[in-house]
């Protein structure tokens, strides 16, 4: 049987990713997002929604850009209190205890500890009710080392990002390698 | 160390959705999209992405609205079968067995043996290169009462999505729940 959850955002998985932005006064800032996900190939672009009421969201906007730093499950403390403090009358990284790093093509900053940074220039906006989505074509993406596989890709158990859950409200890890994609469901066509 | 990969569409996790709709035929069909996201809140809103050239696209654009079946892992060769093959020349749900069911509040069809199913009335597109986002205002989230957890919300490791990692294009689980959000990271607060 199927229960009815009615009109809610609710929907596995969901990301958890750490926004990076410089505030108005050169404060490096993070926030954690679980509404985004990649959005375009060609250019390559990938979506965050924020709040407009975010210290985040005016630092974007004023910068023209931003990063996304991938938290390991390992992380999951810090990116969790991300989510809950503000920028505004807080030093996230000093806090955390985390470090914040230059990123190369934009003006943000990310997380230095994290396995996976997407930089991001912002290109377009999109008013959806009390969030607006952030739209950034990725101007480069940066993968630790020690996360790629024998191929030289990034490897999702390795990188063991953070998966959000709504609803439930919990995090998870990811898990075991089930197949490659393009491949697993040959047989059928 | 961190390796550059460039300008490139690859974030994790990314994850995999089976979008369904009904074509000008009246079939059934369905492909699969990793390429979307929780967009908002309020309206609860979700955004998928397509090539204008998909079969589906504008099988939605005519009907006003989609769903969103979410595979599970169980399912992921089916999954992947379709995301390879064109609803133009067959009948994905005859050819893998499985059973299309009609929504109840949007004009679609869902996957009946899936987990979880959102209903999403079409409100917006926005170009973006080869993709077009749609964006659908979440109508119902229908979850199998068999995966949910002692306080009736559906528990993301018995709904076992199947994530995808762009790059390596594997399929991976969903791990263990490691902590609850906005609570882990109480304590720097």
């Amino acid at each position: 049987m199927m229960k009815s959850f009615g009109s809610k955002p609710l929907a596995f998985p969901t990301p958890t990713w750490v926004i990076g932005s410089y505030d108005a006064d050169g404060k490096a800032n993070v926030m954690t997002a679980a509404w985004g996900g990649i959005v375009s190939s060609e250019p390559p672009c990938i979506g965050v929604s924020l709040r407009e009421s975010r210290h985040s969201y005016e630092s974007i906007l004023a910068r023209g850009g931003f990063t996304i730093s991938v938290p390991d499950a390992a992380h999951a403390r810090e990116a969790d209190y991300f989510g809950m403090a503000s920028g505004r009358d807080r030093d996230k990284f000093a806090v955390s205890g985390l470090t914040p790093a230059k990123a190369e093509f934009v003006d943000a900053p990310y997380v230095a500890e994290f396995p996976m940074i997407i930089e991001c220039r912002l290109i377009q906006s999109v008013e959806l009710g009390i969030h607006i989505q952030l739209i950034g074509e990725i101007a480069d993406v940066k993968v630790n080392e020690d996360v790629l596989n024998a191929d030289g890709k990034p490897d999702m158990e390795l990188v063991a990002p953070l998966i959000f859950a709504p609803g439930a409200r919990t995090y998870h890890t990811v898990g075991k390698a089930i197949g490659k994609a393009f491949s697993l469901g040959k047989d059928l066509l």
